[in-house]
Order: C-alpha cells, then sequence, then structure tokens
C-alpha cells in the first residue's frame, strides 16, 4: 500500500444509532472498498447480526474490528477533526462542506489526530445536537427534491471522497504495448497511399484531402507497431487482389 | 432546476444482466438521489420484482420509466459517448478514465447526444466484448485488495460524480445571520477589556498578548450582530456580580 494511503486508517466513521444491520454490513463494505477500516457504532439496534454479516460480503474484517459504544461523546474521544453529514438543512450549523471538501480537510488533519465522518439514523439523520457535537458540518450534493441517499451508499461516497482526497489519482493501467516508430507510421503512409491509387479510390482528391484526414485519424490513435503491422496486412492483401483482378 | 442539471437527464444508466432486482432498485435510488432518471435494463434477470421496487424507495418513477432490452446495441442505439465500467484491468483497454474524469467528459459530449454509462453483472462485470463496444473504459479508483462494489454503491459513485461535474458544486446553507459592524465589534473588545481588567485577569499581559489572541479568535468566527449581543450580555452581567461583591 503507497505510504500516503496510510492516513485512511486512521479516519473513523461512525453510525449512530442504526436501525437495520443490513445497512452496517453494507457501510462496512463500502468502507473496505475503498480502504477505511474504522467502523464505530453509537447504540446500535441490532449487533452483531447475521444480516450485518451477509451484507458485508467479505469486509467481515471491518465488522469484527468495529467498537459498539454507548454515545456519540465516546465515540469522537481524542478526535481532532469531527465532521457530521447532514441531507437537509440546520438553522444552526456554521460553515457547510461540500463532501469533497470535507474529505480533503479529514485527510489534511490525519497527520494531527484522529478523524471522525458522523452518519445518523436511517430515518432522521442526525439530531440538531449531535450535529452541534461535530466541528464541521457536511452535505453530499444531491437532488434537492430526492436527498435521500441510502445510509450505506452514503457511507460509500464520504469514502469514495476520502481516498480520492488521500491518493494520486491512478486507475489501473491496460499493458503497454511498443509504440509504432515514425520510420513504421510514414512506411504506412506510403504503402497506403500508393495502395489507395492503385485501388482508384477518390483519386481526385488524393492526396490533397484525403491522406491529411487519414494521418490525423491514425495520429490521434498513436498506432503501436502491431496495428502498423495489421494495417500492411490488409494492405498487402488489397494489393495481392489488385493484383489478380488486373 | 438549474439549467446545468438538465444536462443530466440525457445521460442513460445502463445496466446489463443484472441478477437480482434488489439492486436494480438500489441503483434506482442512487440515480434519482443525483437526478438521474433514464435507466435501461438489458435483458434482466427478474424485472419488474416487487424487490426492486422496495429497495428503489421511493424512486418509483425511474423503475416505472425503466427501459428493457435485449441486446447491449440496443441499449447504446444513438449514444454520442458510452463509458464501459471494470474494476479489473483488462488487457486490450485502451485509455483507461477515473469516473470523475469519465463524469466530465459525460458532462461536455451531452449536448451532441446522449451518453450512456454501462454497469456489468454483480458476479463478473462486463464481459471483453462488452467492454469493446464502449468507446471509453473508466474505473472507479478502490483498494486493490478489496476492489467488489456492490452495483448500486457503483452507480450510486458514478451518479454522484456525474451530478458534480454538472453542476457548481454548492451545497445548502443555514440561514445567514446579519454580520456584526465594525463599532459593534470594537464596543464589545473595549467592553470585555474593562471587564477583564476589573476582573483582574492575567492583568500584567493584559493587553499586550491576551487581547490579540481574543480578537484572533472571534475575527476568525466572524461575528454575528446577536452574537455580540449575547457576549455583551455575558460581559454585562459579570460587571454586575463584581460590583455586587467589591
Amino acid at each position: 500500500m503507497p505510504d500516503y494511503l496510510d492516513r485512511l486508517s486512521s479516519i473513523r466513521i461512525v453510525l449512530v444509532a442504526p436501525s437495520h444491520p443490513g445497512n452496517i454490513g453494507a457501510a462496512a463494505r463500502a468502507m473496505h472498498t475503498m480502504g477505511l477500516e474504522r467502523l464505530v457504532l453509537v447504540d446500535p439496534r441490532r449487533f452483531p447480526d447475521p444480516e450485518a454479516t451477509a451484507l458485508a460480503s467479505g469486509a467481515t474484517e471491518v465488522l469484527d474490528n468495529a467498537r459498539v459504544v454507548a454515545t456519540l461523546d465516546e465515540a469522537l474521544a481524542s478526535c481532532a477533526l469531527t465532521v457530521g453529514f447532514s441531507a437537509r438543512p440546520r438553522e444552526f450549523a456554521g460553515r457547510v462542506l461540500a463532501v469533497r471538501d470535507a474529505a480533503a480537510q479529514a485527510i489534511a488533519h490525519c497527520a494531527h489526530g484522529a478523524v471522525a465522518f458522523v452518519f445518523g439514523t436511517e430515518m432522521s439523520g442526525l439530531s440538531n445536537d449531535e450535529l452541534a457535537r461535530c466541528s464541521t458540518v457536511s452535505t453530499i450534493p444531491t437532488n434537492p427534491e430526492y436527498a435521500s441517499l441510502n445510509l450505506a451508499a452514503a457511507v460509500q461516497v464520504a469514502a469514495y471522497e476520502l481516498r480520492q482526497a488521500a491518493s494520486d489519482g491512478s486507475v489501473w493501467r491496460a499493458p503497454r504495448f511498443e509504440p509504432a516508430t515514425f520510420d513504421e507510421i510514414e512506411g504506412l503512409y506510403a504503402h497506403g497511399s500508393r495502395t489507395l491509387a492503385d485501388m482508384r479510390f477518390l483519386a481526385p482528391h488524393m492526396p490533397r484531402r484525403l491522406l491529411p484526414r487519414l494521418r490525423r485519424l491514425f495520429a490521434r490513435a498513436a498506432l503501436e507497431k502491431e496495428e502498423v503491422s495489421i494495417l500492411r496486412g490488409i494492405l498487402a492483401r488489397i494489393d495481392q487482389i489488385l493484383g489478380r483482378t488486373r
């Protein structure tokens, strides 16, 4: 694991009074997909529970290591940054950060101490009192006519943004094939010009308009060695046919 | 709805051969939370289904308007941009975009025609053939040791990024209270200085060190009118007590 992702492991996801064990499991799975491992449950209705384990789908380590506490204060103890989420506007909230900006702050704070991302109940979110105990309020921008993200879906988006903020944004790449050289590419164009002329394909405009368009297309595609071979193979086959039917 | 969010309505989410109706419902909910409304199902195992409706949780309009087609080609017909998702590396993929960049491209393409975001089956994702029919490959950056996002969770992250790319990033704000004026704030500091002196609170260092620190704190908080009143009320009460005990 690259060093910069270590920081994710010091971020805790706090679920306050979750009602459905399935959501706890799905949240654990969402966390694990993004490299977050520390789950704290405040007064969950049912936990542990087979439904949570089923929905965690392989992320059972997150569930096994989950801390269960009685109050939000216990969950937030020793945190240097506490971020409470709310979908709906609250009258007494101070500055409200979009989840992307909250994630950036969280990663910046990791060096100074623990960070908590706090989510309320499925039905009504965090209470005003609970939100007021958090140092920062955050929200996931949504459709204002239907802001009802499922609890695990909200955790998924927040965990995703935390990983984005912690990482360099690199993604998997297909294996690099060898790029064609200048000479190989010019050889292809020369061959193509001859064959197209032999074919009497749009001869009057060629190469004034056609060849530049073809060059543009292949330049954009950044030809590989093997692709040049394939294209020249096709041209050679056309040459054969032309030779035969002449 | 702001104009720029209209563009989201021309983006279709395509699910290829989803096995679990619950995932279809949860994906519809995820879409609707972000203002995406066009769902296309390619050869779903069971649809419509009461489990899909239950998991959609109010986003039933997305389900009601879902198009069911037999093949991926029908789902992609007339699209100007087709983005296929894959968690695992594929040997023949061209350029692979992180979902954030794919969302930006999608929003840019919306003006030119329909855009499809395509997701494969729960068990194995899109086949190589299906992925090759898409013009762009995208992936959601994840924990490389556990890249197993639930199907609806993947749709949630992609839909979220589409909304982010389409919107100006604004979030709900608490109502603006009236900021305190310069005179009110200076009045507070003057009052505070007098009271703290009367209290003989750290008199030797005051106001050389203490007052600048307090000014810094309150400046950062950007005091509101009502807050200045509250603080002056507290000071006045201290003044009263000092007067009484003197």
